[in-house]
């Protein structure tokens, strides 16, 4: 029955980096299409990587003190109102539940877009005293929000995320709280994504709704295009005063407590996907891979094939996520098929290597293909994995610096925006004209004001006043 | 500052049951109401309950060859109606979307109460051979049913679950699951929530909406009433006919699939609470609770209390979840606290105990108190959650059986369903009249048809004609 299955082709990069994109969720069977317009199925292998991501931060949030609630799906459309700037951000895009059974609902109710409403209205029972403070919340769920054009994991109706929620006695504490968790955010990505993040501000434009301020991680993608990986926000007490959260301080006098919240979602898959991918499918950081190895037996109709490669699989399976195929495919087809799905080690073994105690060990970041004997591979196995991480960064960060342009003027920043996939560096004098110049001319957004600032110029790249910021721009996600 | 929080007092059980259940979710800090009607907060405390439950079940599931997956929150109208008698059990009672932002949709959609219809959608798509087959899905979500009558964890609008949905080739293998997964229910109920549970089948009448068989464990309450705690649900063929999925057999000729579904939600939290609670709280079974053993210091201002109670949290913390609570409270507060949150086990030390090298442990379930020398705590502590655990078992099972009635005539039926809370065994001939008629007439409902069968009497308990089955009869949650 081998070959039954056709190996599987997909879409080159160059040739078409969107039709590359959806020929991987679906051949990789990460996604299926749904009969709900703009939702997304996502199948085991696709979950599984979410399972990985959802374990290790919820670690992290935990070690930074979190703890985890469920808060309703739905919001009265009343308690959505409460806060002026934030509902007019998520008004337009929300879902309407207005029917209960068969009963039309006395008020409506929309499906979360985000949870802030929510918090402030569970706060203000909870919160009396200094000692109430401050509350470190997180929870993992799905929200909705009505977009008009989606693509998988980057941009869908409903997705799943994490959103976390916290309140403070004082601003300092919650600014601190905004930065830990931005930090907490590019750490998971750089470490367990192999992902390099540019961390920052957003403009004022960019902010999300309610925000004093919202901070970003930004990786840049295969095609040069930003993505935003993670956002943090600090509230002030906006949110507190709109709903009257108060609590009576060591002085015994009634002040106003400050609130953060901070998120990343599945877009984070699209973004492994974006940022490893290549011709032959997935390719997957080793920490959020569903299998790390996978064993694939070649002649498995050969004496001692399959009792090798089981107890290779036995030993192995106490370093990493491990797999044995040993279905009737041929071994061809195997290796296009975990290729596909971004395995980052495959290991061969066949009779001539039993032989010589020997199996072969191939990469997928760099098909590197490494003799190991059989009995050494538990102690390499987590040695590769880890050069496998590290090579995935260190190819990642050299195409974002190779992919970074500095622009001095309009003209550059208009050239470079046409000709030059990437980020581009651009000193800006802080006011909203001139960003919004830069979309309109160059069809660039900010991407963020980086913490790491670095003078390239004097002037604003748009009207040449004096600059207060170097940003990065380009096109996003 | 100590008793500055009043110690917190709970109706007593015996008053009035159902304002002691409410006294215990709020003041255990398990919920919080929301502004969003018929939908609760599942607080920090009550969520990592639930988050337990969900590790040690998603272990059992993922044994067992389950994998993740995610399917949309939403269900299109059409695609709900698809199968006839699963759309006439749940369209009265799910919440419609209407309104995508501010444009009216062209066919309204449901939020998920039951996600079969998604499941059977997606099979179509993925299942072409008997390759594919089978599939063992499952998901944890929240669905929504539009309940006229709330009550926290039992019956809400929202309420999270897991729902696993299968689908195999032949009916055999669909049956053998849907009891296997009847077992793997019973088996967390008895082990891990020390809750004894009588596995069985409904009625026809008490069937899933589109079910072929429906099978139930039971478990009994505090005041004798049933909490249907698990289902599982045999399709035959009957949603895949509808879905029309056919897949090409060995034989290469196309056949219809058999699918199976099976279900446990929140209501297992009701469940706990209403088992071992009791006049001073909530008592947690120790595999779920969010704190095992907690460490009270006993002037804890005297020279070396605190270097040692944080030397024991150091010693337990390898075996089990601790924590120390060193707070200004005073130890009454504290026990008190710790016994409203059901820790099984309190650990007190004081500077008598210090001198002597022992510490007294006191058991949340009896309140035996036990004398430990320090040194041997952390192999002690094991044993004692091991013999928390049996012990609610225990007190479970003897309620059970000492609250467990015969009746064998409509007199014997009446009077005991009107004197002696509990469950009723009557044997019944199998007609739905009767079954109506025991419920108008002693107010009680089948609860299901056990697996242990024991005749009790040859004739139906309400018509006299002879009888079929033994059936548990009763008043449920």
């Amino acid at each position: 029955m081998a070959n039954e299955k056709m190996v599987k082709s997909i879409t080159s990069m160059d040739e078409d980096f969107a039709k590359w994109y959806t020929d991987v969720v679906t051949k990789a069977e990460l996604i299926d299409y749904s009969s709900v317009k703009g939702c997304m199925i996502i199948r085991p292998y696709g979950w599984a990587i979410w399972e990985n991501i959802q374990r290790i931060m919820d670690g992290m949030f935990k070690e930074t003190g979190h703890e985890n609630v469920s808060m309703p799906m739905f919001i009265p459309e009343s308690l959505l109102q409460r806060e002026k700037d934030h509902v007019e951000g998520f008004a337009p895009e929300v879902a309407w539940v207005t029917h209960g059974g068969e009963e039309k609902l006395e008020e409506r109710m929309c499906v979360r877009p985000t949870s802030e409403t929510l918090f402030c209205d569970h706060y203000k029972n909870i919160i009396h005293s200094w000692r109430d403070l401050p509350k470190l919340y997180n929870q993992w769920c799905s929200v909705v929000r009505w977009e008009k054009t989606t693509r998988p994991f980057l941009r869908s109706r409903e997705f799943h995320w994490q959103e976390g929620h916290t309140i403070h006695a004082t601003a300092e504490e919650a600014k601190a709280e905004t930065i830990q968790m931005l930090n907490v955010y590019a750490e998971f990505a750089e470490k367990y994504l192999a992902m390099p993040v540019i961390k920052g501000q957003k403009t004022e434009k960019e902010r999300f709704a309610g925000a004093v301020n919202t901070y970003t991680i930004e990786a840049m993608m295969h095609d040069g295009k930003a993505l935003q990986s993670g956002t943090s926000h600090f509230f002030g007490d906006g949110f507190a005063k709109a709903f009257g959260i108060q609590f009576t301080d060591k002085d015994n006098k009634l002040a106003t407590p400050f609130q953060t919240s901070w998120g990343v979602s599945t877009r984070l898959i699209g973004a492994i996907i974006m940022t490893h991918g290549d011709d032959n499918g997935l390719v997957l950081p080793p920490a959020i891979a569903p299998v790390q190895a996978v064993i694939v037996p070649i002649a498995s109709h050969k004496e001692g094939v399959l009792e090798t490669a089981n107890a290779m699989l036995g030993d192995i399976k106490k370093v990493c996520r491990a797999k044995l195929d040993d279905s009737d495919q041929t071994p061809g087809w195997k290796f296009a098929e975990y290729e596909m799905k971004g395995v980052p080690l495959r290991i061969e073994v066949g009779p001539r290597d039993i032989a010589e105690g020997n199996c072969v060990v191939v990469r997928r970041d760099n098909r590197e293909k490494i003799v190991v004997p059989i009995s050494e591979l538990s102690t390499r196995i987590p040695e590769l994995l880890a050069a496998v991480n590290e090579g995935l960064y260190q190819k990642a960060l050299a195409r974002r610096e190779n992919m970074t342009f500095d622009a001095h003027n309009m003209e550059e920043m208009i050239d470079t925006a046409e000709n030059k996939p990437g980020f581009i560096r651009a000193m800006w004098c802080g006011d909203r004209e001139c960003e919004d110049a830069l979309k309109e001319k160059a069809g660039v957004t900010s991407r963020c004001i980086p913490f790491e600032q670095e003078t390239i110029d004097g002037k604003c790249v748009c009207c040449g006043k004096p600059a207060k910021h170097m940003l990065y721009w380009g096109k996003a996600y």
